[in-house]
């Protein structure tokens, strides 16, 4: 193994500009910043002329269509076809390449990504944790290499960066965010119809788990508590899955004077996992962490075996207990 | 009546310049960009070291003090007050000032606006269609009257134009809302607060009502037409206002493959509301109008005497005409 250096954006430029036969490696269970990341890469690396592909170690959701479906030959991973480079993006460790991790974990030349929790696994790696999405790291280096963003490379970089931010109303967003987004609009991407397919299609079966899991929602400790209680039989009346849950978990945390939001979900295997959310006071991954899970200040997450009526009270009681700290510090100010 | 003036940013700001004891009035039924617009421009005025008040034709939602609260004397119409020029915000027509019309719809100095429909009531109208909010209209007239954009002045900012373009998901959104965007977050906004306030909290009558109203949810033509239908007595069950019921009619258009959400509301009167939402093909704006009503492609309106159920039907079929017209349209290609 050769030695792992950090690079800069006209350093990572400059190491592209002296590829061809590249492979693009996203991360698993590809999200928008993965895929608009990729496909916004590869698409600016093919009008470099450049022999380049794609491989996404699972199935890319439908939805993304408008970015693979003009990828002709998505590589699967076909061992004839040989690549002389790899380069990742947004992928922060070589666990989240799945089913590609043995046969790319050492040969990344590139990685390209916006998580500071990035291992170093490449050769050269391309990190600004200060970024929102890996899109807007994508972004400069396109601009370095002098590739013209057309409307199908800013379709794909507007995929990752809004996606990334919850369109821009994440905590992580941040000025560059908006201020890439703007030069994006401007070469005519089809805001409508991305931000429709985006952020605005549920499911059927989110609609059916949330009227359920709506008539579960408990208040406590002067309505500064909300829970949410997802109960397998629920899931599988729904026919809901793991993303359709994801839709849900934020509404207890959206109710009006709510300072912790908790969504409680039963799994098959009769562990309970828990999804902590915070306003402002509370700190969700201490909460969290009572459970061996842990988070940020604002979002967090565990899963623990247990009963579900005892864990319920214990994470109630954690969020008490900070609640009543925070209201003792305002009265000795 | 003098002469009715149109202006632009440098012109308005020429007049701004020339006036002291302004009286800055926003529209009825208060928005984020009407306020966001009005604190702004007040703000900035002040700072300019102009005796300046804003005016509200109604009481100013409680969500939004973060921004009128920092105004020590929100003026009322007290009649001992006497102000030398008035700027209306965000306010197309006079119809719009509620209230406050009669008192000062012909002596408006200058009216600043985003909406290509303003009646040119003021004696000089600075209107910028293509803006999404007034706010960057606002923005404008600042940055040329060499007002420094503080914190409080970017937050206000903020608030008109994310609420304005639905935190950058609406159509309506441009290059320029995301470009004044990222500058003011240079500015050192407090992102995670504004958008919870204006984006992340939803009422428990708005949850209720939703939990009511997803049971009417019914799929027609093939799944591409989802109807939701609101009672009166659901609304007071859930003791839901009008605010509330606007936050649900978004649902039946968000599910995935639906063409045509149509929410319809029993009034207490004994009239129907309808509220139209299109994905792509239908024209809203035409099911609509055959009620007699009127909006967009994208979202319109109406509201008709009539029996419920023939309203129902009579949309259902007005949908399906224009989808099998698309339809007849694509296999002719």
């Amino acid at each position: 193994m050769g030695q792992k250096t950090a690079v800069n954006v006209k350093e990572a430029a400059a190491l592209l500009e002296r590829m061809d036969d590249i492979l693009i490696v996203t991360h698993r269970s590809p999200d928008g910043d993965t895929l608009g990341s990729g496909f916004a890469l590869w698409a600016g690396l093919l009008r470099l002329g450049r022999r380049v592909r794609v491989i996404c170690p699972n199935e890319i959701p439908k939805m993304y269509d408008y970015l693979s479906g003009v990828h002709d030959e998505l590589y699967k991973g076909d061992e004839s076809v040989q690549f002389s480079h790899v380069v990742s993006v947004d992928t922060a460790t070589p666990a989240l390449m799945g089913r590609l991790r043995e046969k790319y974990e050492s040969v990344v030349d590139l990685s390209i990504d916006h998580h500071g929790s990035n291992s170093f696994y490449a050769k050269s790696t391309l990190v600004e944790p200060d970024f929102a999405s890996c899109a807007e790291v994508v972004y400069e280096v396109l601009c370095r290499l002098g590739v013209d963003i057309d409307v199908y490379i800013a379709s794909a970089l507007y995929t990752g960066i809004s996606t990334d931010t919850g369109c821009y109303k994440y905590q992580n967003t941040t000025a560059n965010s908006h201020a890439v987004t703007s030069k994006l609009i401007e070469k005519g991407i089809d805001l409508a119809f991305l931000n429709r397919v985006l952020f605005d299609t549920r499911s059927r079966a989110e609609l059916s788990l949330e009227r359920a899991a709506l008539d579960t929602l408990e208040f406590f400790y002067h309505d500064k508590i909300a829970m949410m209680t997802v109960s397998d039989d629920m899931m599988r009346l729904a026919g809901a899955t793991e993303q359709d849950i994801s839709g849900i978990t934020p509404l207890p945390c959206s109710v009006e004077g709510v300072e912790a939001g908790i969504t409680l979900r039963e799994l098959p295997n009769g562990n309970v996992k828990g999804s902590v959310r915070s306003a402002r006071v509370v700190d969700a991954s201490k909460v969290a962490e009572q459970f061996g899970g842990g988070g940020h200040h604002g979002a967090a997450g565990f899963e623990c075996s247990g009963d579900l009526l005892d864990i319920k009270t214990l994470a109630v009681r954690a969020v008490i207990a900070q609640l009543q700290g925070d209201e003792r510090l305002r009265e000795d100010e």
